[in-house]
């Protein structure tokens, strides 16, 4: 794709769309604003961006799209910036289209239990939202607190309570999108089902800012889970405590939160959160398990059939969660252990995923892998779906060994991946960090299916350009 | 599109796949045998294929497909032909490629709580298989007992559990699939979460067989649930029966299954199967409400708090069903009303679908319209889904009513669902019969996009022509 540079009659034209306060250039941004929008959460990429854009309605959106589309400008819409893979990054530079003042929740419609919001509302603001009128958004990835629900969308984020209720994909029904060309459409209805032609809704799920920008979405909710029953159970063998995952499933229960972390992923995130905890020297690996529901005593009853479980397993002393103060601090260490890693050293996230049965196969081989490298990994996440977060630590190895040397180890993790009837990524999506191994998912064929689907919606190739594939 | 008609060397190139015993023309097979495959449950259509092949294994399809896609002739697959828009109906003639021997079921995996089967296989025995080995898949339409999964994933089949469960759509994890050019490929991973590119398994989920032929899936399920409560409950009023629906999802239940009656449509099915039951004369609605879970105590609660909802509702006396009989005779009479419509007159069946809150609005238009268009309409369907079932009774209507009549008022009806915010179908799909009105319910831009999609997986447009759009 050849693309062109901005020009200032085209900046002139963006100030007159969304007013000169929400165009941002290098020189008339303050430095560490304007740098930050050239950042996301992926390693330490930086890529700077011509212009920044924050529009605040559909029509800005549009009017930019048609500019953009007509003079080959590319676009990338962002986020909160907290994405895992590089979604966010503008790459070839070009216009940053920033959606953080598609900021509102516009509608809660408590008779069909739907929401209608824009694309930048933090996933946080809008669980409670909906939890003040007795209702449920279940996906919580583990940056809830600060991402948005539209980059949710672009990579279909799950997060541990994906294992009961499913990922975002399960929970939006309809979206208001702005094409290239500028055209503004629905993607679907506001309904549970939907049998309407081709399902443009979920094919926009996980695009990544490479088909279109949202600029609506209607989700569904549930009834609010009234009670939850938390338990942190120790482990003195890894393999057991991935072993004991499908076995639980197995006796009957389907857990909202079934975590897995290894002994250095909860240690880290403890110590970086100053929260005290005990772990006697020969645990190896914990699971976090979360039952959830609208009657107090059924919880207790599984929570006694999880135990009867986990008794055919050689675990330590179990912690029963018995304030909420103490339920917060567990799930607190649970999503801090990206952010602990980072906070001890750079490091790559690789989103492994398979069927869950397959998860002790899995973590020996990453270890053995490491070994066979040497590099030093942390392992945790959604044992419940098989989403095992390999961090790979960069430690003292060298720039040629951190840019170079790991392409073969990660390309081994990820064959055993799907030698395992798994794949490359569960949640964090593509982007730019995972795209030299999609051979190893995908057959050319696909590929090939995906890049004219591209072309349909974006023929010009402007959008999010570089990622993906 | 330009197709060939078929020669007789291409005739001879089939019987060299799938040998002569799998090759069906009028001229060979047994008449009735060959006219069946010309026929779906939609009105009375009929269309007569060119030839029909049977092949059994996915090299079979993948030369098949070469040969057509080489030569330009029409290839429509066929489940069972259970479909109701006309779907498997081979408008444009050319090759049926019926999946009926692709019948097994390869794998039951107990440690993953998954399953690979052919589409060949007819859902309700797949439902069984399962539930051998204590799991659980949802998806059940109507057709249960003789439609085939292949033909559930074209469509996103619903059923009642759907509204608990979700529809087909929510079960599949992987595709093995057919392209026209013969290329074979998988659409994802067997896995819970995927983010790796656009999500061609939900591409291909609905999409009614005009992108790729399905030879295998792989589907998720669920711990199958151990106890379920039955019960029927008659309002005096209609309109109080749609709102009772999202009062018992608005009090925090969801049930496993919600479905709507009319008067009609309960009293034909149960005379048509010679079932009694007792109406009496003040009722002119039905909910058959299901529960569902592994605690039969805590079904009781539920059922309390549904009992609870329903004291707000002029209501008769609610039938609890006792014993698997009972719940049984219940399940027949509301899965065989398609069947007793059919046998009282030929019928047009819309599958009007909104968000479920608005069901009474819709209800109350779709008798309005037929009182001004005079034409008789028995409704009934999946209320907790918004989900409502509008069958028109052709009755003493002449074929010029019949056949154009009729398109006035469906138009009406559809764009009363649009401005409610729902859609034209929720799990029926659009096949031959909706086409005439998809403009209702999409855009233009949405239409082109689905063109041209469809032009990227088929280039020269033989799969499943004239369909959808």
């Amino acid at each position: 794709m050849q693309f062109n540079a901005l020009t200032p009659a085209l900046v002139s034209a963006f100030e007159a769309i969304v007013s000169p306060a929400h165009v941002l250039t290098a020189a008339t941004a303050e430095a560490q604003q304007y740098e930050a929008y050239g950042r996301d959460h992926t390693e330490d990429f930086h890529f700077a961006p011509d212009v920044v854009l924050r529009p605040a309605a559909v029509e800005e959106v549009s009017a930019i799209m048609q500019l953009c589309h007509q003079h080959r400008v590319p676009v990338t819409a962002r986020g909160a910036g907290t994405g895992l893979s590089g979604g966010a990054l503008p790459i070839h530079n070009g216009v940053v289209l920033s959606m953080e003042r598609f900021n509102k929740i516009l509608k809660i419609d408590e008779r069909n239990l739907q929401a209608t919001v824009e694309p930048g509302v933090v996933t946080e603001a809008f669980q409670n939202a909906v939890k003040e009128v007795g209702l449920f958004y279940p996906p919580d990835p583990a940056s809830k607190g600060s991402c948005f629900l539209g980059g949710n969308l672009s990579q279909s984020s799950g997060g541990p309570k994906a294992v009961k209720y499913g990922t975002t994909r399960d929970y939006i029904l309809n979206l208001q999108v702005v094409l290239p060309t500028g055209e503004i459409i629905w993607t679907g209805a506001n309904t549970l089902k939907y049998a309407t032609g081709y399902n443009l809704t979920q094919l926009m799920v996980g695009s990544e800012g490479t088909l279109g920008i949202i600029t609506k979405a209607v989700f569904r909710l549930l009834p609010y889970p009234q009670h939850n029953i938390l338990m942190l159970v120790p482990f003195r063998q890894e393999a057991q405590a991935a072993e004991a995952v499908a076995a639980v499933f197995r006796a009957g229960i389907i857990p909202s939160g079934m975590e897995f972390m290894e002994r250095e992923a909860i240690a880290w995130s403890s110590d970086y959160l100053k929260i005290p905890l005990t772990l006697p020297e020969d645990i190896t690996a914990h699971l976090l398990i979360e039952l959830d529901g609208q009657d107090l005593d059924q919880l207790y009853k599984e929570a006694e059939q999880v135990y009867g479980v986990l008794e055919h397993y050689d675990v330590g002393e179990i912690l029963l969660a018995d304030t909420a103060g103490q339920k917060d601090d567990l799930w607190k260490i649970r999503r801090n252990i990206g952010n602990s890693v980072r906070y001890n050293s750079v490091y790559k996230e690789e989103d492994t995923v398979v069927p869950r049965a397959e998860l002790p196969t899995l973590l020996k081989g990453v270890k053995e892998i490491g070994r066979r490298y040497g590099f030093k990994s942390v392992c945790y996440g959604h044992a419940g779906d098989g989403n095992l977060h390999v961090n790979i630590i960069r430690g003292e190895l060298s720039d040629e060994q951190w840019n170079v040397g790991l392409r073969e180890p990660i390309s081994e993790i990820f064959a055993l991946c799907v030698q395992l009837g798994g794949t490359i990524s569960g949640e964090h999506g593509i982007g730019l960090v995972q795209k030299p191994y999609m051979h190893i998912a995908l057959q050319e064929a696909n590929l090939n299916l995906m890049r004219g689907i591209k072309q349909v919606f974006d023929p010009h190739g402007i959008l999010n350009p570089g990622k993906i594939f």
